[in-house]
């Protein structure tokens, strides 16, 4: 039902404050009623729902994930930790059960930052970690936030009303498809998030000397591709021989880029990514003198700059503690895993205590109309989360 | 003078049948005049300029280079074979001289291919080597080349007028800066061409898997870009350690190419030359077949396509040997050296024997504003054509 709602009739995209996201909110209201919640939407597009706690309970739990979605996207990034809190918030509505403690579930308006290049902007507002700076980007229409935002029917000017109002928090919790193979490989349902990796990100330049093709000599080159190659080999290699470590080059330019012109120019980026800040920082600095020293070694000037430097989420151990025993109670072992991929939990994490809850994706896929998650397997999310609920509650 | 006939403002871009190459024309046709010369341009857009030889001669010798440029060219590649051409048949007609033989230097209309995107253009029209299918090809705005000839002043349907009429050639001599460090290296002002190379042009697609920089751990990728990288370095090390071998990836994209994805294809280009032609052919074939062994090891997809392929053109032993002989005479060591550039030799060589002199080149630059060569050069360039011009005419 939600995969229809895209802004594109052939695949999905459904982007911050778009007509999608309009229609995705119609449903998502009416199920978020369905689960006994009132229902409203903050300023900066936030669908929040709030399950009231047994009288004279003072305390919230937050769960959630985001609405929003990348072009092209599959039906599960996001939606499905919604989905999955609606669910566990409609069995205790269906029981007539309240908690201790009130429950806001949060569908976020943006966190994979499609519209304006800017990442998790609900999570943001509701943290305080708006920046008002961002309100002034432009689309690609040339529509800038703070229209799209009044467009939407929020109050740009009023986005510190979307900020938590300070009340006692227990924690965020996020649901979400694991974007990666490990859960599949160990062939289990769900898996616990230990942390959210560090992520360092930085452009890199070789600039060599373009020349003839045809008439100079290998030895005479300068060719920036060669090296900028050597390092992209290094940096696999490296992190190959690294655990817990991933490192990538998704980009590469090459200038002048004819078939007959030794390449003078390439331009890179490169992504490290570690659950310890340490290892990714070390790795990171490592593979950046490794850069210079090709570099030297072929006569070819290397420029370095970062791009952004994100250190890594440690999961509450109180939270994610019990998200285990909740698995190991339904009957699989509960295995923990970091998180590579960013989530609204990185910014929520400056609010309260997070915790995460994987849940299998088919090979590994996300970012992709391939993307897949079985039923059974979120069947046991809601399971999961139900029980992790209970679990909290007794904890008092 | 000619360096200031551009179609922009800024720089010197000087494309086929072009409003710059039309005032070009008016310069050299003067020149042409001046070294004695009776001038036509012929349907295709070449400047031909004709010295006739001593009463009763019967044989042509050509000269010649382009008059057209590359954007963003330098003043010499091309226009300084013409007017070293012009030089020498102006001292001739100073003192009076008639050779047993016609002269006809040949400003040709197109070499580089820039509005066109086809190379050789006059050359070809004059060996009968034009294929008229290229007259429905439009430049960026839309002209076709059937239109840009007659706009020229030419009738593109006669282009068959502009083949050489059978009468009995002598050769075509074709005087060129060396694109390339080689007579820098060695301290001298000109050597003698002794083959251009021939070349193989091949496009190659990695397919791998595009898949989450973060969540995707370095065992469980298949990334294009790695794959294609080693062949960058096999390419650059195999072409290093083989004599006489030039082989470049001059243009490579990645997909998607996003600093947070692993590269799922890579296309690049892969061009290989050498002046013996068994050498080129084996060369490339076992770059390709390396290719498909990386991509083997990595479970990447390879595939290849070729794009062209030019054998070797020998330039004539006889007239090589009196070019030689013409630098030995003037008090130079007579150094041969292959070309790796194309050049209008190539198409010529169909028509007649060729022979190339080259001219030194600071630091081997060409295609380039920063195209430089000496005075001093371009007198031993004339001295030696003109000693050339002697030693043919000895000969009988």
């Amino acid at each position: 039902m939600l995969g229809g709602c895209s802004d594109e009739p052939d695949r999905l995209t459904r982007p911050f404050a778009s007509e999608a996201m309009r229609r995705a909110h119609e449903h998502v209201s009416t199920w978020m009623r369905e689960a006994g919640m009132s229902v409203r939407k903050d300023n900066v597009g936030n669908l929040r729902g709030r399950y009231e706690g047994a009288p004279g309970s003072r305390s919230t739990l937050l769960l959630g994930s985001h609405l929003d979605s990348v072009r092209g996207a599959g039906k599960y990034d996001g939606p499905l930790g919604v989905m999955v809190a609606l669910a566990a918030v409609k069995r205790l509505h269906d029981s007539g059960s309240r908690l201790p403690f009130a429950i806001e579930a949060v569908a976020f308006a943006d966190e994979e930052g499609l519209r304006y290049g800017t990442h998790y902007l609900g999570s943001k507002a509701l943290a305080g970690a708006f920046d008002a700076a961002d309100l002034k980007r432009a689309d690609a229409q040339g529509v800038t936030m703070a229209e799209a935002i009044r467009a939407f029917g929020g109050d740009p000017n009023k986005l510190i009303d979307d900020q938590w109002d300070g009340s006692d928090l227990l924690g965020y919790v996020e649901v979400h498809i694991e974007q990666g193979p490990v859960l599949e490989a160990k062939g289990l349902p769900a898996g616990v998030v230990s942390a959210i990796a560090g992520q360092s990100r930085y452009h890199l330049t070789f600039t060599g000397e373009a020349a003839h093709a045809g008439t100079t000599p290998m030895d005479h080159r300068k060719d920036a591709l060669v090296a900028a190659s050597t390092f992209v080999q290094a940096v696999d290699a490296y992190a190959a021989s690294q655990d817990g470590l991933v490192a990538t080059v998704g980009q590469l330019t090459v200038e002048p880029g004819a078939a007959n012109v030794v390449p003078g120019v390439v331009t890179l980026s490169l992504d490290v990514r570690h659950a310890d800040d340490s290892d990714r920082r070390r790795a990171t600095e490592l593979l950046i003198d490794l850069a210079a020293q090709i570099g030297k070694h072929r006569s070819i000037a290397v420029t370095t700059s970062r791009v952004s430097d994100h250190p890594t989420v440690s999961c509450s151990t109180r939270s994610t503690t019990l998200l285990a025993k909740a698995i190991q109670d339904l009957g699989h072992p509960p295995v923990q895993l970091a998180s590579g991929a960013g989530h609204d939990a990185v910014v929520m994490a400056g609010l309260t205590d997070v915790a995460m809850l994987f849940v299998r994706c088919k090979d590994g896929v996300s970012h992709n109309p391939a993307e897949s998650v079985t039923e059974d397997d979120v069947a046991v999310a809601i399971d999961v989360l139900s029980k992790f609920l209970e679990l909290v509650a007794a904890e008092g």
